[in-house]
């Protein structure tokens, strides 16, 4: 059986070679679609990316799908974009696929939309998904739990030896040495928040960060290295580290509340792997009665939703006007026109609120 | 204040100077030392270390601490040679020191012994230790915490710029591009297990891998290849990690023991880690009814004791008579004697005993 979104694409391509849509020359919303098609809205968003791609239709912000008058040639070549991310509707990356998808839009392409959750077998199957496209032209992607060895590089290596060129966003596999990417200034975040604690005057910083992803790896280091070089106290039972199978259930049971009750106590300010961790973490100290930040300072990575939400208010790293959908996307594109690139980084700046 | 070895060298030294032992030539066993000095029996090997290594005295297998007559030449260069392991009485770590002594006493060398206990805090006390001692001739050396960014990697380039040799076992740091290892060849083995179960029938491997080591990675990576290779099942899920701090409740609280009792059930064979880890398994498994291997089979890395006292006996890889501790204080030898040396791998061999 073909995937769901092809299905929806041919039902949709039929309909307009057919004339149906030819009074309004517009397609139903994407609600619409997903009512009519009985599908979720990522599958409607991959079946009308198909048809961008096939040059049957254009998206245009806030006024929907149009059909395209075919007499006229494609103002622009369309291209056919994968975008794999760990996941789409959670955290940060409804902001960061907003931004690939204006970045898209401008040049004419829409994304297929593919989201792995940080599983590698999930990982797999949308590679080999992208290898049965009569069509591709690049591949945005973040990896899958790039802090572990990944089973799937051989998948990458046919896309890579068929000339599709891949950006990596947020993390990337260091053994495809000649891929490109946008990455978090990840490190430096690490040691800015501890300098900024430290300036605080705190002393005795914990931290929590994922151990299966390579963010959390550079996190972390830039953590370690910050005390060492400032001569705080560094003990192996003062860093908390989890996965993302573990996330669900962190801080309810086992080790994580071990570490709230027993090991937390010892510290007088925290750096957490991000917002959505920093703000799990508040609301289970604020249910013991810990004052943050008289208690306990959070700090964080992203300054997502997450961190203004949180009462108290999380301090957060920032990317300001950087975004790394943006930074990737136009990267992707500069390598469709021919021009030179190269991997970057997006740097943080802090953002104080109340929590520290 | 000095180390505690140091402290027992210095008392030591002055009685063998002063003559005290002038009748025997000989020194109180390592018991009696640990008696009279009220320290444990690492501290007086350490302590007995430092004094062969400055001459005074010479240690015979099985006739203890002799009194070195000085008026003679040495009959070798006495090598002062650390040794770190993240253990040193637990699990295979007696056997890989016993073979690093005994090559080392062939040498007329004896080793200092340090333990990290996997913990990168301690391992920095350890190298700062090594950095203040007057006399360093060379390191072997088990990386602490491997699958991790290492925060002492610092130290490890100071002894590398004073000349000093460093051979690594087991684990090793990728960072330290030049130095070199003797490792278990982790990733063959992990596809010798799963080449295995699948010739006795199994279809549905489950797998257990430490995520903070290197060899953890390296053996869920020749796990997870050869599921690949075969076109077995393979779901991110069917994976359980664990890190150095877990280990001691692994399967008595939160995700172990959902991972036991709601997970396993739907395969018929698991690969572990290590004998260590399989043996505890094993008990969980016995105590909840599971008939081993009828029900569940259970493969293993190391074929240590652990392999042999479980019941049933665990089904285990071996390195026969390649044991990393010599090969490796072979390997630092050679280089003393300016022989050209590379890096080794350790083979392995599967026993099979009853769990499969």
């Amino acid at each position: 059986m073909a995937p769901k979104y092809q299905m929806v694409a041919d039902s949709l391509r039929t309909d307009i070679l057919d004339g149906v849509y030819q009074k309004r020359m517009l397609l139903p919303t994407e609600q619409l679609l997903c009512q009519q098609f009985q599908v979720s809205r990522q599958t409607v968003r991959q079946a009308l990316a198909l048809l961008v791609s096939e040059g049957l239709i254009e998206r245009r912000q806030g006024s929907g799908s149009h059909i395209r008058d075919r007499s006229k040639p494609a103002p622009m070549p369309h291209r056919s974009i994968a975008v794999i991310t760990t996941y789409i509707s959670d955290y940060i990356f409804p902001s960061i696929l907003r931004e690939v998808e204006n970045v898209l839009s401008d040049h004419n392409s829409a994304p297929l939309l593919f989201a792995t959750q940080n599983q590698v077998s999930n990982e797999r199957k949308v590679l080999n998904t992208l290898l049965d496209l009569t069509s591709l032209d690049g591949v945005l992607v973040e990896g899958t739990k790039t802090g572990l060895p990944n089973p799937n590089l051989d998948l990458y290596r046919r896309l890579i030896d068929r000339g599709v060129p891949l950006v990596f966003m947020n993390g990337n596999y260091p053994e495809l040495t000649d891929s490109l990417s946008v990455l978090d200034d990840n490190a430096t975040g690490g040691r800015m928040l501890v300098d900024y604690l430290h300036q605080k005057g705190h002393q005795r910083i914990a931290g929590i960060f994922k151990n299966d992803d390579i963010q959390g790896h550079q996190r972390y280091a830039g953590y370690a290295g910050a005390l060492r070089t400032l001569g705080l106290p560094f003990e192996d039972q003062q860093v908390f580290w989890y996965s993302t199978e573990a996330k669900e259930s962190l801080f309810l049971d086992g080790t994580g509340v071990k570490y709230l009750e027993q090991v937390l106590p010892g510290y007088t300010a925290v750096v957490c792997y991000n917002d959505e961790i920093a703000s799990r973490l508040v609301a289970q100290l604020v249910k013991r009665g810990v004052s943050i930040p008289e208690d306990m300072a959070v700090v964080s990575f992203d300054n997502s939703q997450y961190s203004e939400m949180t009462t108290p208010r999380i301090t957060s790293l920032s990317h300001g006007t950087h975004n790394v959908g943006r930074m990737a996307a136009e990267l992707l594109m500069h390598l469709f026109e021919g021009v030179p690139c190269q991997s970057q980084v997006a740097p943080w700046t802090l953002v104080q609120k109340e929590s520290s």
